[in-house]
Protein backbone atom coordinates (compact mmCIF):
# COMPACT_ATOMS: atom_id res chain seq x y z
CA UNK A 1 0.00 0.00 0.00
CA UNK A 2 1.55 3.51 -1.21
CA UNK A 3 1.05 6.95 -0.21
CA UNK A 4 1.24 8.29 -3.69
CA UNK A 5 -0.77 6.54 -7.02
CA UNK A 6 0.55 7.52 -10.14
CA UNK A 7 -2.88 9.31 -12.56
CA UNK A 8 -2.43 9.87 -16.03
CA UNK A 9 -3.92 13.11 -16.32
CA UNK A 10 -4.31 16.40 -18.91
CA UNK A 11 -2.56 19.46 -18.01
CA UNK A 12 -4.00 22.52 -19.49
CA UNK A 13 -2.13 25.80 -19.63
CA UNK A 14 -1.39 28.66 -21.73
CA UNK A 15 1.13 26.85 -23.36
CA UNK A 16 -1.38 24.32 -24.76
CA UNK A 17 -2.56 20.62 -23.21
CA UNK A 18 -0.16 18.18 -22.15
CA UNK A 19 -1.10 14.81 -21.25
CA UNK A 20 1.26 12.82 -18.39
CA UNK A 21 1.62 11.31 -14.89
CA UNK A 22 1.11 13.21 -12.07
CA UNK A 23 1.02 11.80 -8.40
CA UNK A 24 -2.15 11.55 -6.32
CA UNK A 25 -1.99 11.31 -2.20
CA UNK A 26 -4.23 8.06 -1.36
CA UNK A 27 -6.68 7.99 0.67
CA UNK A 28 -7.78 4.19 2.14
CA UNK A 29 -10.18 3.38 4.92
CA UNK A 30 -7.86 1.84 7.95
CA UNK A 31 -9.47 -0.34 9.91
CA UNK A 32 -8.07 -0.24 13.84
CA UNK A 33 -9.23 -3.31 16.34
CA UNK A 34 -8.66 -3.60 19.72
CA UNK A 35 -8.37 -6.61 21.62
CA UNK A 36 -6.55 -8.07 25.19
CA UNK A 37 -5.20 -10.66 26.58
CA UNK A 38 -8.39 -11.65 28.66
CA UNK A 39 -10.16 -10.86 25.12
CA UNK A 40 -8.40 -12.18 22.22
CA UNK A 41 -10.82 -11.56 19.58
CA UNK A 42 -10.56 -8.14 18.39
CA UNK A 43 -13.41 -5.94 18.15
CA UNK A 44 -13.99 -2.71 16.14
CA UNK A 45 -12.39 0.67 17.22
CA UNK A 46 -13.09 2.93 14.72
CA UNK A 47 -12.41 3.31 10.95
CA UNK A 48 -10.90 6.58 9.32
CA UNK A 49 -10.33 7.68 5.90
CA UNK A 50 -6.53 7.88 5.49
CA UNK A 51 -3.33 8.14 3.61
CA UNK A 52 -1.39 4.72 4.13
CA UNK A 53 1.87 5.12 6.22
CA UNK A 54 2.67 5.10 9.54
CA UNK A 55 -0.62 3.13 10.17
CA UNK A 56 0.76 1.89 13.70
CA UNK A 57 1.50 5.26 14.70
CA UNK A 58 -2.18 6.36 13.66
CA UNK A 59 -3.60 3.48 15.44
CA UNK A 60 -1.70 4.27 18.91
CA UNK A 61 -2.63 8.29 18.24
CA UNK A 62 -5.96 7.58 17.87
CA UNK A 63 -6.41 5.48 20.70
CA UNK A 64 -4.65 7.83 22.87
CA UNK A 65 -6.09 10.98 21.76
CA UNK A 66 -9.09 9.42 21.94
CA UNK A 67 -8.22 8.83 25.84
CA UNK A 68 -8.12 4.65 25.66
CA UNK A 69 -4.21 5.01 26.36
CA UNK A 70 -2.86 6.60 29.38
CA UNK A 71 0.56 5.41 29.80
CA UNK A 72 2.83 3.66 27.51
CA UNK A 73 1.87 0.39 29.45
CA UNK A 74 -1.55 0.19 28.24
CA UNK A 75 -0.55 -0.81 24.81
CA UNK A 76 0.76 -4.34 24.51
CA UNK A 77 1.02 -4.51 21.15
CA UNK A 78 0.26 -3.41 17.39
CA UNK A 79 0.38 -4.94 14.17
CA UNK A 80 -0.52 -3.60 10.96
CA UNK A 81 -2.04 -6.56 8.84
CA UNK A 82 -1.26 -9.36 11.38
CA UNK A 83 -4.68 -10.67 12.07
CA UNK A 84 -5.54 -13.14 9.70
CA UNK A 85 -8.91 -13.89 10.62
CA UNK A 86 -9.95 -10.12 9.32
CA UNK A 87 -10.47 -9.99 5.61
CA UNK A 88 -8.68 -7.09 3.88
CA UNK A 89 -5.41 -7.61 6.41
CA UNK A 90 -3.49 -4.72 4.79
CA UNK A 91 -6.05 -2.17 5.80
CA UNK A 92 -6.03 -3.67 9.23
CA UNK A 93 -4.19 -2.72 12.79
CA UNK A 94 -4.65 -4.99 15.37
CA UNK A 95 -3.83 -2.91 19.03
CA UNK A 96 -3.22 -5.41 21.80
CA UNK A 97 -4.23 -3.53 25.16
CA UNK A 98 -4.31 -3.69 28.99
CA UNK A 99 -7.92 -5.18 30.23
CA UNK A 100 -8.46 -1.17 31.31
CA UNK A 101 -7.23 0.23 28.63
CA UNK A 102 -9.22 -1.72 26.31
CA UNK A 103 -12.02 -1.26 28.58
CA UNK A 104 -12.04 2.31 27.50
CA UNK A 105 -11.23 1.57 24.40
CA UNK A 106 -14.42 -0.95 24.24
CA UNK A 107 -16.46 2.62 25.91
CA UNK A 108 -15.36 5.39 22.66
CA UNK A 109 -15.42 3.37 19.81
CA UNK A 110 -16.99 5.13 16.61
CA UNK A 111 -19.79 2.73 14.89
CA UNK A 112 -18.78 4.84 11.98
CA UNK A 113 -16.54 5.93 9.06
CA UNK A 114 -14.23 9.05 10.12
CA UNK A 115 -13.75 10.71 7.10
CA UNK A 116 -10.26 11.81 5.98
CA UNK A 117 -10.93 15.75 6.75
CA UNK A 118 -12.52 15.06 10.48
CA UNK A 119 -11.33 14.22 13.52
CA UNK A 120 -14.60 14.81 15.64
CA UNK A 121 -17.03 12.52 13.56
CA UNK A 122 -18.08 9.35 15.43
CA UNK A 123 -18.09 10.82 19.01
CA UNK A 124 -21.44 10.35 20.24
CA UNK A 125 -21.76 13.87 20.55
CA UNK A 126 -20.11 17.90 21.09
CA UNK A 127 -20.57 17.93 24.79
CA UNK A 128 -18.94 14.88 25.43
CA UNK A 129 -16.27 15.95 23.30
CA UNK A 130 -15.79 19.33 25.05
CA UNK A 131 -16.42 18.04 28.33
CA UNK A 132 -13.92 15.44 27.89
CA UNK A 133 -11.16 17.75 26.60
CA UNK A 134 -10.44 20.46 28.65
CA UNK A 135 -7.19 19.27 30.34
CA UNK A 136 -4.99 22.31 31.69
CA UNK A 137 -1.85 21.99 30.20
CA UNK A 138 1.88 22.95 31.61
CA UNK A 139 2.75 26.88 32.24
CA UNK A 140 6.25 25.58 32.26
CA UNK A 141 7.06 25.80 28.60
CA UNK A 142 8.43 29.15 26.36
CA UNK A 143 8.75 29.35 22.75
CA UNK A 144 10.55 32.69 21.26
CA UNK A 145 8.53 34.39 17.95
CA UNK A 146 12.07 33.83 15.97
CA UNK A 147 11.29 29.95 16.61
CA UNK A 148 7.43 29.71 15.44
CA UNK A 149 8.59 32.00 12.43
CA UNK A 150 10.95 29.36 11.33
CA UNK A 151 8.19 26.08 11.95
CA UNK A 152 6.62 26.25 8.77
CA UNK A 153 9.39 25.89 6.08
CA UNK A 154 11.17 23.39 8.83
CA UNK A 155 7.76 20.99 8.33
CA UNK A 156 7.68 21.84 4.62
CA UNK A 157 10.94 20.70 4.05
CA UNK A 158 10.43 17.36 5.67
CA UNK A 159 7.20 16.60 4.31
CA UNK A 160 7.87 14.28 1.29
CA UNK A 161 4.23 13.14 0.09
CA UNK A 162 3.34 16.56 -0.04
CA UNK A 163 6.10 17.29 -2.56
CA UNK A 164 5.23 14.38 -4.59
CA UNK A 165 1.02 15.51 -4.68
CA UNK A 166 1.01 18.71 -3.40
CA UNK A 167 -2.00 17.50 -1.55
CA UNK A 168 -1.01 16.59 1.83
CA UNK A 169 -1.25 17.80 5.51
CA UNK A 170 1.91 17.58 7.65
CA UNK A 171 2.31 17.64 11.56
CA UNK A 172 5.09 18.38 13.44
CA UNK A 173 5.95 18.34 17.31
CA UNK A 174 9.10 20.99 17.90
CA UNK A 175 10.57 21.45 21.18
CA UNK A 176 11.39 25.02 22.26
CA UNK A 177 14.75 25.27 19.95
CA UNK A 178 12.47 24.76 16.89
CA UNK A 179 13.66 21.37 16.38
CA UNK A 180 11.43 18.73 14.58
CA UNK A 181 10.88 16.04 17.46
CA UNK A 182 8.57 13.77 14.91
CA UNK A 183 6.69 14.50 11.75
CA UNK A 184 4.08 13.00 10.13
CA UNK A 185 1.88 13.42 6.81
CA UNK A 186 -1.98 12.58 6.24
CA UNK A 187 -4.71 13.61 3.61
CA UNK A 188 -6.42 14.12 6.88
CA UNK A 189 -4.63 17.07 9.21
CA UNK A 190 -6.57 15.25 12.11
CA UNK A 191 -4.62 11.74 11.01
CA UNK A 192 -1.34 13.74 10.47
CA UNK A 193 -1.99 15.17 14.17
CA UNK A 194 -2.45 11.21 15.41
CA UNK A 195 0.30 9.84 13.51
CA UNK A 196 2.40 12.66 14.99
CA UNK A 197 1.10 12.29 18.20
CA UNK A 198 1.29 8.22 18.23
CA UNK A 199 4.84 8.15 17.22
CA UNK A 200 5.93 10.15 19.64
CA UNK A 201 3.79 8.10 22.40
CA UNK A 202 4.87 5.45 21.01
CA UNK A 203 8.85 6.61 22.02
CA UNK A 204 7.72 6.52 25.63
CA UNK A 205 8.46 9.55 27.60
CA UNK A 206 8.02 12.20 25.47
CA UNK A 207 7.77 15.45 26.55
CA UNK A 208 4.51 16.50 25.26
CA UNK A 209 4.31 19.10 27.95
CA UNK A 210 7.53 21.05 26.40
CA UNK A 211 6.60 20.93 22.47
CA UNK A 212 4.42 22.83 20.35
CA UNK A 213 2.22 20.67 17.73
CA UNK A 214 2.04 22.62 14.16
CA UNK A 215 -0.14 21.98 11.42
CA UNK A 216 -0.11 22.68 7.88
CA UNK A 217 -4.07 23.39 7.44
CA UNK A 218 -6.33 25.11 9.61
CA UNK A 219 -7.07 24.40 13.27
CA UNK A 220 -10.00 23.09 13.79
CA UNK A 221 -11.75 22.30 16.97
CA UNK A 222 -10.30 18.64 16.52
CA UNK A 223 -6.45 19.54 16.58
CA UNK A 224 -6.70 21.14 19.50
CA UNK A 225 -9.31 18.54 21.04
CA UNK A 226 -5.85 15.96 19.95
CA UNK A 227 -2.93 18.37 21.35
CA UNK A 228 -5.25 18.77 25.15
CA UNK A 229 -5.30 15.32 24.98
CA UNK A 230 -1.61 14.68 24.74
CA UNK A 231 -0.73 17.62 27.15
CA UNK A 232 0.99 19.46 24.74
CA UNK A 233 0.88 23.69 25.39
CA UNK A 234 0.95 24.95 22.10
CA UNK A 235 -1.03 24.54 19.20
CA UNK A 236 0.08 26.56 15.81
CA UNK A 237 -1.15 26.42 12.31
CA UNK A 238 -0.05 28.01 9.09
CA UNK A 239 -4.12 29.08 8.71
CA UNK A 240 -7.02 30.27 10.26
CA UNK A 241 -8.73 28.80 13.71
CA UNK A 242 -12.01 28.06 13.92
CA UNK A 243 -14.80 29.75 17.13
CA UNK A 244 -14.52 26.74 18.91
CA UNK A 245 -11.12 25.81 18.46
CA UNK A 246 -10.22 29.14 19.89
CA UNK A 247 -12.99 28.40 22.89
CA UNK A 248 -11.60 24.98 23.49
CA UNK A 249 -8.19 26.64 23.84
CA UNK A 250 -9.21 29.60 26.18
CA UNK A 251 -10.49 27.20 28.19
CA UNK A 252 -7.54 24.49 28.33
CA UNK A 253 -5.09 27.23 29.07
CA UNK A 254 -3.64 26.57 25.99
CA UNK A 255 -1.28 28.99 23.12
CA UNK A 256 -3.29 28.79 19.95
CA UNK A 257 -1.18 30.57 17.25
CA UNK A 258 -2.71 30.76 13.30
CA UNK A 259 -1.71 32.30 10.05
CA UNK A 260 2.25 31.41 10.80
CA UNK A 261 3.20 32.86 7.71
CA UNK A 262 6.23 34.61 6.04
CA UNK A 263 7.48 35.97 9.36
CA UNK A 264 4.08 36.75 11.21
CA UNK A 265 1.09 34.99 13.19
CA UNK A 266 -1.52 35.82 15.24
CA UNK A 267 -2.33 34.52 18.85
CA UNK A 268 -6.10 33.66 19.91
CA UNK A 269 -5.20 32.74 23.31
CA UNK A 270 -2.77 32.43 25.97
CA UNK A 271 -0.33 34.27 24.41
CA UNK A 272 2.19 34.43 28.08
CA UNK A 273 3.78 31.57 26.07
CA UNK A 274 5.64 33.64 23.50
CA UNK A 275 8.43 35.22 24.40
CA UNK A 276 9.88 38.13 22.69
CA UNK A 277 12.79 38.41 20.96
CA UNK A 278 15.84 39.38 23.22
CA UNK A 279 16.13 43.07 21.82
CA UNK A 280 11.98 43.77 21.84
CA UNK A 281 11.24 46.60 24.03
CA UNK A 282 9.75 45.46 27.50
CA UNK A 283 6.26 46.42 26.87
CA UNK A 284 4.56 45.55 23.40
CA UNK A 285 2.86 48.01 21.27
CA UNK A 286 -0.24 47.73 22.48
CA UNK A 287 -3.37 48.92 20.66
CA UNK A 288 -6.28 47.06 22.94
CA UNK A 289 -5.58 45.23 25.82
CA UNK A 290 -6.26 41.78 26.24
CA UNK A 291 -8.94 40.81 28.46
CA UNK B 1 -26.16 33.63 15.06
CA UNK B 2 -23.30 35.45 13.32
CA UNK B 3 -20.85 33.92 10.49
CA UNK B 4 -17.85 35.39 11.92
CA UNK B 5 -16.93 36.03 15.59
CA UNK B 6 -14.60 38.94 16.73
CA UNK B 7 -11.36 37.59 18.85
CA UNK B 8 -9.01 39.33 20.93
CA UNK B 9 -5.83 38.43 19.22
CA UNK B 10 -2.17 39.36 19.72
CA UNK B 11 -0.14 39.62 16.56
CA UNK B 12 3.65 39.00 16.01
CA UNK B 13 5.52 40.31 13.52
CA UNK B 14 9.34 42.10 12.53
CA UNK B 15 7.60 44.86 13.59
CA UNK B 16 6.87 44.20 17.18
CA UNK B 17 3.31 43.04 19.06
CA UNK B 18 0.09 44.38 18.26
CA UNK B 19 -2.80 43.51 20.48
CA UNK B 20 -6.08 43.86 18.89
CA UNK B 21 -9.42 42.29 17.62
CA UNK B 22 -9.69 40.05 14.20
CA UNK B 23 -12.90 37.92 12.95
CA UNK B 24 -12.63 33.67 13.19
CA UNK B 25 -15.16 32.02 11.44
CA UNK B 26 -17.62 30.63 13.89
CA UNK B 27 -18.14 26.88 13.85
CA UNK B 28 -21.43 25.70 15.40
CA UNK B 29 -23.69 22.33 15.18
CA UNK B 30 -26.58 22.57 13.11
CA UNK B 31 -28.96 19.99 14.02
CA UNK B 32 -31.29 18.71 11.01
CA UNK B 33 -34.41 17.18 11.86
CA UNK B 34 -37.43 15.45 9.57
CA UNK B 35 -41.21 14.69 9.70
CA UNK B 36 -43.74 14.52 7.44
CA UNK B 37 -47.41 15.26 7.47
CA UNK B 38 -48.16 11.79 8.81
CA UNK B 39 -45.09 11.49 11.13
CA UNK B 40 -45.55 15.00 12.75
CA UNK B 41 -42.74 14.64 15.93
CA UNK B 42 -39.40 15.29 14.64
CA UNK B 43 -37.15 12.80 14.14
CA UNK B 44 -33.19 13.47 13.79
CA UNK B 45 -31.40 13.04 10.88
CA UNK B 46 -27.98 14.34 11.23
CA UNK B 47 -25.86 17.06 13.27
CA UNK B 48 -23.40 18.95 11.16
CA UNK B 49 -20.48 21.43 12.28
CA UNK B 50 -21.32 24.48 10.56
CA UNK B 51 -21.01 28.02 9.83
CA UNK B 52 -23.82 29.98 10.44
CA UNK B 53 -26.06 30.91 7.28
CA UNK B 54 -27.68 29.62 4.81
CA UNK B 55 -28.91 26.42 7.40
CA UNK B 56 -32.06 25.90 5.37
CA UNK B 57 -29.69 25.50 1.94
CA UNK B 58 -27.34 23.04 3.98
CA UNK B 59 -30.61 21.00 5.18
CA UNK B 60 -31.93 20.98 2.03
CA UNK B 61 -28.30 19.91 0.00
CA UNK B 62 -27.56 17.30 2.65
CA UNK B 63 -30.76 15.82 2.18
CA UNK B 64 -30.65 15.97 -1.40
CA UNK B 65 -27.02 14.61 -1.58
CA UNK B 66 -27.92 11.67 0.72
CA UNK B 67 -30.44 10.68 -1.72
CA UNK B 68 -33.41 11.22 1.01
CA UNK B 69 -34.91 14.07 -1.16
CA UNK B 70 -35.24 13.05 -5.17
CA UNK B 71 -37.61 16.07 -6.43
CA UNK B 72 -39.17 19.59 -5.28
CA UNK B 73 -42.19 17.73 -4.44
CA UNK B 74 -40.19 15.92 -1.82
CA UNK B 75 -39.40 18.60 0.38
CA UNK B 76 -42.64 20.12 2.23
CA UNK B 77 -40.95 22.93 3.69
CA UNK B 78 -38.25 23.99 5.85
CA UNK B 79 -38.34 26.40 8.98
CA UNK B 80 -34.92 27.11 10.97
CA UNK B 81 -35.62 27.71 14.09
CA UNK B 82 -39.03 26.92 14.25
CA UNK B 83 -39.45 23.95 16.31
CA UNK B 84 -40.43 25.15 19.67
CA UNK B 85 -40.34 21.43 21.31
CA UNK B 86 -36.65 21.61 20.48
CA UNK B 87 -33.99 22.92 22.97
CA UNK B 88 -31.60 25.44 20.83
CA UNK B 89 -33.72 26.15 18.49
CA UNK B 90 -31.07 28.41 16.92
CA UNK B 91 -28.98 25.75 15.74
CA UNK B 92 -31.72 23.72 14.63
CA UNK B 93 -33.59 23.19 10.72
CA UNK B 94 -36.96 21.17 10.55
CA UNK B 95 -37.66 20.01 7.42
CA UNK B 96 -41.23 18.97 6.55
CA UNK B 97 -41.01 16.10 3.95
CA UNK B 98 -43.38 13.95 1.66
CA UNK B 99 -43.97 10.49 3.55
CA UNK B 100 -42.17 8.17 0.80
CA UNK B 101 -38.77 11.12 1.15
CA UNK B 102 -39.46 10.80 4.88
CA UNK B 103 -38.61 6.92 4.85
CA UNK B 104 -35.61 7.17 3.16
CA UNK B 105 -34.36 10.17 4.99
CA UNK B 106 -35.17 8.17 8.01
CA UNK B 107 -32.83 5.32 6.50
CA UNK B 108 -30.02 7.04 5.88
CA UNK B 109 -29.95 9.01 9.13
CA UNK B 110 -26.45 9.56 11.11
CA UNK B 111 -26.61 8.54 14.17
CA UNK B 112 -23.07 10.74 15.29
CA UNK B 113 -21.95 14.55 14.34
CA UNK B 114 -20.66 15.26 11.17
CA UNK B 115 -17.40 17.31 11.67
CA UNK B 116 -16.96 20.81 9.75
CA UNK B 117 -14.45 19.03 7.35
CA UNK B 118 -15.72 16.05 6.69
CA UNK B 119 -18.91 14.70 4.51
CA UNK B 120 -18.62 10.87 4.49
CA UNK B 121 -18.51 10.13 8.04
CA UNK B 122 -21.24 9.14 9.73
CA UNK B 123 -22.20 7.36 6.55
CA UNK B 124 -22.70 3.15 7.54
CA UNK B 125 -19.77 2.29 5.64
CA UNK B 126 -17.81 3.15 2.22
CA UNK B 127 -18.32 0.43 0.39
CA UNK B 128 -22.03 1.54 0.78
CA UNK B 129 -21.22 5.30 0.05
CA UNK B 130 -19.62 4.50 -3.19
CA UNK B 131 -22.49 1.82 -4.32
CA UNK B 132 -24.83 4.47 -3.70
CA UNK B 133 -22.78 6.90 -5.75
CA UNK B 134 -21.82 6.01 -9.70
CA UNK B 135 -24.81 7.36 -11.26
CA UNK B 136 -23.71 8.22 -14.96
CA UNK B 137 -23.99 12.19 -15.24
CA UNK B 138 -24.40 13.91 -18.34
CA UNK B 139 -22.52 13.86 -21.61
CA UNK B 140 -23.90 17.14 -22.67
CA UNK B 141 -21.95 20.15 -21.49
CA UNK B 142 -18.94 21.52 -22.71
CA UNK B 143 -16.60 24.24 -20.88
CA UNK B 144 -13.99 26.30 -22.34
CA UNK B 145 -10.15 26.69 -20.95
CA UNK B 146 -10.63 29.85 -20.45
CA UNK B 147 -13.99 29.89 -18.41
CA UNK B 148 -12.23 27.63 -15.91
CA UNK B 149 -9.19 29.60 -15.86
CA UNK B 150 -11.49 32.69 -14.33
CA UNK B 151 -13.76 30.78 -11.54
CA UNK B 152 -11.09 30.96 -9.04
CA UNK B 153 -11.24 34.43 -8.92
CA UNK B 154 -14.91 35.21 -9.41
CA UNK B 155 -15.26 32.39 -6.87
CA UNK B 156 -12.87 34.54 -4.37
CA UNK B 157 -14.42 37.66 -5.11
CA UNK B 158 -17.83 36.82 -4.02
CA UNK B 159 -16.79 35.21 -0.41
CA UNK B 160 -17.46 38.18 1.85
CA UNK B 161 -17.02 35.31 4.50
CA UNK B 162 -14.00 34.43 3.96
CA UNK B 163 -12.86 38.03 3.30
CA UNK B 164 -13.49 38.53 7.09
CA UNK B 165 -11.64 35.69 8.48
CA UNK B 166 -9.20 34.51 5.74
CA UNK B 167 -10.08 30.88 6.71
CA UNK B 168 -13.67 29.74 5.09
CA UNK B 169 -14.14 27.32 2.34
CA UNK B 170 -16.78 28.93 -0.57
CA UNK B 171 -18.35 26.52 -3.43
CA UNK B 172 -19.94 28.14 -6.13
CA UNK B 173 -22.00 26.42 -9.23
CA UNK B 174 -21.03 27.99 -13.13
CA UNK B 175 -22.89 27.91 -16.27
CA UNK B 176 -21.02 26.99 -19.01
CA UNK B 177 -20.07 30.26 -19.87
CA UNK B 178 -18.48 31.39 -15.94
CA UNK B 179 -21.18 33.01 -14.41
CA UNK B 180 -22.28 32.41 -10.99
CA UNK B 181 -25.34 30.81 -10.15
CA UNK B 182 -25.43 30.36 -7.00
CA UNK B 183 -22.25 30.62 -4.29
CA UNK B 184 -22.20 29.65 -0.72
CA UNK B 185 -19.81 29.69 2.18
CA UNK B 186 -18.94 27.50 4.97
CA UNK B 187 -15.64 26.44 7.46
CA UNK B 188 -16.30 22.71 5.72
CA UNK B 189 -16.07 21.91 2.19
CA UNK B 190 -18.20 19.92 1.97
CA UNK B 191 -20.88 21.62 3.78
CA UNK B 192 -20.44 24.85 0.98
CA UNK B 193 -21.23 22.10 -1.58
CA UNK B 194 -24.35 20.75 0.40
CA UNK B 195 -25.17 25.10 0.78
CA UNK B 196 -25.05 25.36 -2.78
CA UNK B 197 -26.51 22.58 -4.30
CA UNK B 198 -29.31 23.04 -1.35
CA UNK B 199 -29.80 26.04 -2.87
CA UNK B 200 -29.89 25.62 -6.25
CA UNK B 201 -32.48 22.63 -5.54
CA UNK B 202 -34.31 24.69 -3.55
CA UNK B 203 -35.18 26.96 -6.66
CA UNK B 204 -36.19 24.20 -8.43
CA UNK B 205 -35.66 23.33 -12.33
CA UNK B 206 -32.24 23.94 -11.75
CA UNK B 207 -29.61 22.85 -14.43
CA UNK B 208 -27.43 20.78 -12.89
CA UNK B 209 -26.82 18.83 -15.52
CA UNK B 210 -25.48 21.61 -17.40
CA UNK B 211 -23.20 23.29 -14.43
CA UNK B 212 -20.12 22.89 -13.12
CA UNK B 213 -19.47 22.37 -9.37
CA UNK B 214 -15.76 25.04 -7.81
CA UNK B 215 -14.56 24.10 -4.24
CA UNK B 216 -11.65 26.65 -2.86
CA UNK B 217 -10.36 23.09 -0.93
CA UNK B 218 -8.78 20.04 -1.66
CA UNK B 219 -11.49 17.23 -3.94
CA UNK B 220 -12.10 14.81 -1.41
CA UNK B 221 -14.39 11.60 -2.24
CA UNK B 222 -17.05 13.27 -0.67
CA UNK B 223 -17.37 16.30 -2.97
CA UNK B 224 -17.55 14.23 -5.46
CA UNK B 225 -20.01 12.33 -4.13
CA UNK B 226 -22.19 15.01 -3.85
CA UNK B 227 -21.60 16.31 -7.08
CA UNK B 228 -22.71 13.09 -8.37
CA UNK B 229 -25.73 12.68 -6.41
CA UNK B 230 -27.07 16.34 -8.07
CA UNK B 231 -26.06 15.31 -10.89
CA UNK B 232 -23.30 17.63 -12.05
CA UNK B 233 -20.73 16.67 -14.73
CA UNK B 234 -17.84 18.61 -13.83
CA UNK B 235 -16.32 19.19 -10.45
CA UNK B 236 -13.16 22.02 -9.95
CA UNK B 237 -10.86 22.44 -7.16
CA UNK B 238 -7.73 24.93 -6.67
CA UNK B 239 -5.97 21.97 -4.88
CA UNK B 240 -4.97 18.51 -4.82
CA UNK B 241 -7.45 15.59 -5.24
CA UNK B 242 -7.90 12.31 -3.77
CA UNK B 243 -7.04 8.61 -4.96
CA UNK B 244 -10.93 7.67 -3.99
CA UNK B 245 -12.44 11.33 -5.74
CA UNK B 246 -10.51 10.31 -8.96
CA UNK B 247 -11.27 6.93 -8.82
CA UNK B 248 -14.98 7.86 -8.12
CA UNK B 249 -14.88 10.41 -10.80
CA UNK B 250 -13.45 8.21 -13.23
CA UNK B 251 -16.20 5.35 -12.41
CA UNK B 252 -19.18 7.98 -12.70
CA UNK B 253 -18.31 9.35 -15.72
CA UNK B 254 -17.22 12.78 -14.43
CA UNK B 255 -14.55 15.43 -15.55
CA UNK B 256 -12.33 16.13 -12.30
CA UNK B 257 -10.44 19.12 -12.30
CA UNK B 258 -7.58 20.16 -10.17
CA UNK B 259 -5.01 22.60 -9.78
CA UNK B 260 -7.15 25.12 -10.88
CA UNK B 261 -4.89 28.47 -10.33
CA UNK B 262 -2.70 30.87 -12.00
CA UNK B 263 -4.19 30.14 -16.01
CA UNK B 264 -3.52 26.05 -15.18
CA UNK B 265 -5.12 23.19 -14.14
CA UNK B 266 -4.98 19.38 -13.92
CA UNK B 267 -7.69 16.91 -15.38
CA UNK B 268 -7.62 13.63 -13.58
CA UNK B 269 -10.94 12.16 -15.19
CA UNK B 270 -12.96 12.53 -18.37
CA UNK B 271 -11.36 15.39 -20.17
CA UNK B 272 -13.75 15.68 -23.01
CA UNK B 273 -15.79 17.96 -21.78
CA UNK B 274 -12.72 20.61 -21.75
CA UNK B 275 -13.33 22.28 -24.77
CA UNK B 276 -9.71 23.54 -26.25
CA UNK B 277 -9.88 27.22 -27.09
CA UNK B 278 -11.04 27.82 -30.65
CA UNK B 279 -7.34 29.27 -31.44
CA UNK B 280 -5.82 25.73 -30.67
CA UNK B 281 -4.06 23.36 -32.74
CA UNK B 282 -6.32 20.45 -33.60
CA UNK B 283 -4.58 17.90 -31.77
CA UNK B 284 -2.52 18.16 -28.21
CA UNK B 285 0.63 18.30 -27.73
CA UNK B 286 0.32 14.60 -26.63
CA UNK B 287 3.48 13.44 -24.42
CA UNK B 288 1.73 10.01 -23.22
CA UNK B 289 -1.54 9.11 -24.56
CA UNK B 290 -4.49 8.69 -21.78
CA UNK B 291 -5.90 4.64 -21.38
Amino acid sequence: MQPVSRERIREFGDEGIVDREDGVAVEEPLRIVVRSPSMPTPVPFATTMRTPGADDDLAAGLLFTEGALESGADLLSLSAGAARELEKKENTVVATLAPAAFERAHGRRRETVIGSACGLCGSESIDEAIARAPRRVSDGFRVLREVLFAMPERLRARQSIFAATGGLHGAALFDAAGTILEIREDIGRHNAADKVIGAAFRRGGFPFSTSALLVSGRAGFEIVQKANAAGIPVVASVSAPSSLAVALADAAGMTLVGFLRERRFNVYAHPSRIAPPANAPASPHVLSVRK
